[in-house]
């Protein structure tokens, strides 16, 4: 409901900041008796991992996670999975510069008029290193989820460059370092990202998920609309800033003969919907077509090239990020996404039980 | 935090359906010794009010608001606030057509595999109409904002039409039945939306929203930030496809040095920011900047022109949606997005209040 | 969870004053295609509607309730449920006394000092007219738990008269005017109770629930134990002091060989538990046994007998409070605990259903 | 709100088994900027510890707590708080018997039910080891509360045997092995205890709280009165079957003239109460006096007398419940008493901060 917990009934709050000793996740509803082993969150983990690429961070962070309880012999037991992952690369150095400089495009300003302090090292709680346990939460949710939901999620644009969708093949996404589902752009991103990082600049991405096999009937009017929840976890990503379902913005250029999908009786029953421009929700709930939306990552603010800012004790000065960042958020980004998509499904897949089952 | 219960410490709940006896809401934590009366909550509905031009809904309704409770001689009393408006054009007529005929577009046939059953007089708990009670919500979220938050919304695009952006006037929104900021361009969207309306058609719009005055350090890491609030409030408003925040999805076409919004110092020591890319909010905390937002709201679905789809029997049928619609449901959604700032924004202020004062 | 809102997913907010235009509640959460009739929750109201004996008090109100939202065609519909009962006997008189003066043993001083000001007719929103309402949910509750949970509850102390337990007979309570499962106690409860009415006085009541059929595994640790949801359930009902389970505080005077509940082997390996002295709860979970707990309320504080107490401004003075009362509040208090207890019931079937099956 | 997370504003939610690595607590809430240390948590616990005397179990554990995150030089930062204790002394042994045997009056048959398995060493998340976590987390509270307020418990019962209220005296409460605030029982209740535990046996307690110093005017109508919340917290630490407030059930045994509380004109208008009934809350917002409470525990179900029960598949046996285990549980039930008494003020205090100030 709030701060740091996510959900309603499958909920999980999140602890750590990026230079404590650890970080850590706490999940409170998953229902017992799921297989769960330690090999089934370090998969997704491992996706999300820094330094795997000279496109991302050179952080060398292991991401070694820890189940602290809720599972007996191999099983959940219903009660609290605790996840630790310890913070192994936190390097001992001189802060001086980001401890009394606000870094612009950060929540360094805002988290010191919120609380009247912070936590400066690597960024403290507003690190996009909490996003690890979003991924381990993540993958504990899709144990919970039917084995016919599938959640896919890559890179579809990366600063001004789309990818092709002719050439859109989803299972090629973890094959190369831009998490994207286009193989034919990966050369010249490669080229656009190795240039960007030599000027000391950052680049924005826009990050596609679709999900299939989500059954018709999943969400809830009025204030838990599933598109409002998924909304809420993806603006929630450090660094995103927008999002859309189905047809999105574009939504607006045309009439409404063209944006409304028309049904045809299929078998069974079910409805062969013509067209998906709703992203696969109608009024909160979903249709049984893919659930489709795009959000919208911002540049890295970590910068190499100096930026205006001023001081804590509000001097003018400048300030240049140097340590090891990536220079596209957004990429990393992609098992977030996903992560965050199988945790609104699993906790609106446990709503819908308890009402409507 | 779920289902019709809106917010964290001011909440609400709505209930009703568009064609039975009345609408209501009950808002929870609003604090004691506020005036308050009927009029104050009614001058916002009238905005909303269907019927006052052409261009929107012919529906008839007062909209009159009653206080049923939580107020006491003109004053708050911090119980539950109970608001009520009667349907009183909900014109009893034959209902046979979209009884059994699921309107695409709708949430007809999602509300049915839901729950089994559907009350479609109207589109029943699915119609645009719960949004009233937002609207009576949001007035009394005003009352508990400080007098120096101001929070303006307007039409910025209407198909394919935008605004000139050099004519912007925040203040003539309400002289306009198109509630656009933007005095130059009405004359050409209303004949654009006379000829949509002939043609049976519908059209969407990109609605626009700037809270100015908001202090920084308003929000809260990692599940509540208030921009994923935001997203959560204005993606559940009907018809909203996408919401992005300050340069929101064109973000990703500019490098960092670009969009990381510099710091000089200024008065008082507050920070002047160079820019305002973040839309006022870093880390899921304001900064004191304007709050600006974007939301996308599709054409209406409810359409003149003949739409293929099933029965809830399974056969094939077409669908035309006579009855009393708005060819453009992002007019009156104007108000509705102005109301649910101001909910996310007094619920925050609660929260902050709460913790760090 | 808070405030006015009961319940975790079978949850409901009530609202109004003892002297506004009218008290309602809305119920969201509830199954869908459940059928539900303003008779079905009437049936209820009755057994709590004042007036009925003089034996409480003679304030007559219909408490007709009214169903606004959420049914259709006689079935829920999954959306919220919104009842009214208007108030109609809320007597236009002055209130000049009590608008000045805080009677003792009510909360006309903890209202004021929390919110600077209150409604002080008939004691606004802490009358016990909101528990109307309560009776209200509990009525839709019942339609949600399964046809074998049966809910008693009956009063088995009235000042310092207990019932004779050899007795018992639950199907009595509401054959007489004091809400008693032992009608042997009747007559000498009715002298007494007369007596005390023509003293000016008031008395206390224990009132006992016992649910029966609800299957074992109900409930949740840790901070969802299902003795501390119906603990907080009954506490929070008007001038209850104390509520116990099973063997209660006399637990306290027995050695751990007599307390446990020891267990055989039964049919189905079904376990016959030989005692009940956990009164059907282990660890926050239902053991399949009778859940027994009673609650103690306090004498009515509204006295002909004149206390002590000051006025708004500081002054000493005495008061004699008026007006139409119970002079036991216990006993139209039972209506209320069975509500309460169905509700809780309810709220953790759903619970239940969304984890474990 | 639910399962295993505690509080509306002031939140924790605790994780952990007794026989797991480790048991932990994640904090979120808490005000920034207060000072805290390890130490401060530490000299709480070490009241709890086990091991201490021979009345209490003789488990070793050394209780040591670690502070993961939320703390930055010595100050909270406002992010979660995560706390540690490792399980030092969870023995390797054979856990054949209880593996498979159900102990009567331990939650070993309805976790089975509820989740279908459980972790039966040492009692799993039922153990009362995760009330060290209470512990903690009320650590934490305290240092919320104004230094003005002070919360004292005592055990004022232990079997048969009350304390004498003429030689009350609070500050002897961790002078000896009982927490008994009267000095001059001591010798007889080790006597009586020391007789019970060489019978194998065990005995229940009354454990009273009385909280000094809360100002008037917090809680709130209607589902979070603060005594419901109180109640819900007590009667949620192991082994509790009751609570009572003020008067509690003794209440119904006077008429109403003698249980309200009286009041006179006091210095600066504030009241002064001619007695304290209502153990200083009325209509679920305190008075301004103490906060009076008694909560009854059962006798340890751990016991070396044979007891009957059933096996996992069905069949009649016997149990012996070996190992360390408190004799009466209720002492060191105490300071958890205490602490859950400050969580629930830190939650409230916050929740009126956040509505009427």
């Amino acid at each position: 409901m709030s701060y740091n917990l996510f959900g309603k009934l499958f909920r999980f709050m999140t602890w750590g900041e990026s230079h404590g000793p650890a970080i850590g996740c706490v999940i409170d509803g998953a229902p017992p008796r799921i297989s769960l082993t330690e090999a089934d969150i370090q998969y997704f983990l491992d996706q999300r991992r820094p330094g795997q690429s000279r496109h991302t961070t050179q952080r060398q962070e292991a991401d070694q996670v820890k189940i602290m309880s809720g599972v007996f012999e191999g099983r959940t037991t219903g009660t609290p999975i605790s996840l630790i992952i310890d913070n192994t690369d936190a390097r001992s150095k001189d802060y001086g510069d980001i401890a009394h400089k606000f870094r612009p495009g950060h929540a360094d300003y805002t988290y010191q008029m919120k609380y009247g302090l912070r936590d400066y090292r690597g960024g403290g709680r507003s690190s996009a290193r909490e996003t690890a346990m979003r991924v381990a939460a993540g993958a504990v949710a899709r144990k919970i989820l039917p084995s016919g939901i599938s959640i896919k999620a890559g890179v579809v644009q990366i600063g001004p460059h789309k990818i092709n969708r002719d050439q859109l093949d989803w299972d090629s996404v973890y094959d190369n370092p831009f998490f994207c589902p286009d193989p034919s752009v990966i050369e010249a991103w490669a080229e656009f990202l190795d240039q960007k990082r030599k000027e000391g600049s950052s680049v924005g991405a826009v990050v596609e998920c679709v999900i299939s096999g989500a059954p018709a009937g999943l969400g809830a009017p009025v204030y838990a609309k599933i598109e409002a929840d998924l909304a809420a976890a993806m603006i929630g990503i450090n660094a995103v800033k927008g999002i859309e379902f189905g047809a999105g913005f574009d939504v607006v250029n045309h009439p409404g003969e063209e944006t409304v999908d028309e049904m045809r009786a299929g078998e069974d029953n079910d409805p062969v919907f013509q067209s998906n421009h709703a992203g696969g929700i109608l009024g909160g709930i979903t249709t049984g077509q893919d659930i489709v939306l795009r959000v919208a990552f911002k540049p890295t603010s970590s910068l190499l090239t100096p930026r205006k800012t001023i001081t804590d004790s509000g001097e003018n000065t400048e300030i240049v990020t140097k340590g090891r960042h990536d220079p596209c958020v957004g990429l990393r980004g992609t098992p977030v996404v996903e992560a965050m998509a199988a945790c609104v499904l699993a906790d609106h897949l446990l709503l819908h039980k308890a009402q409507c089952q």
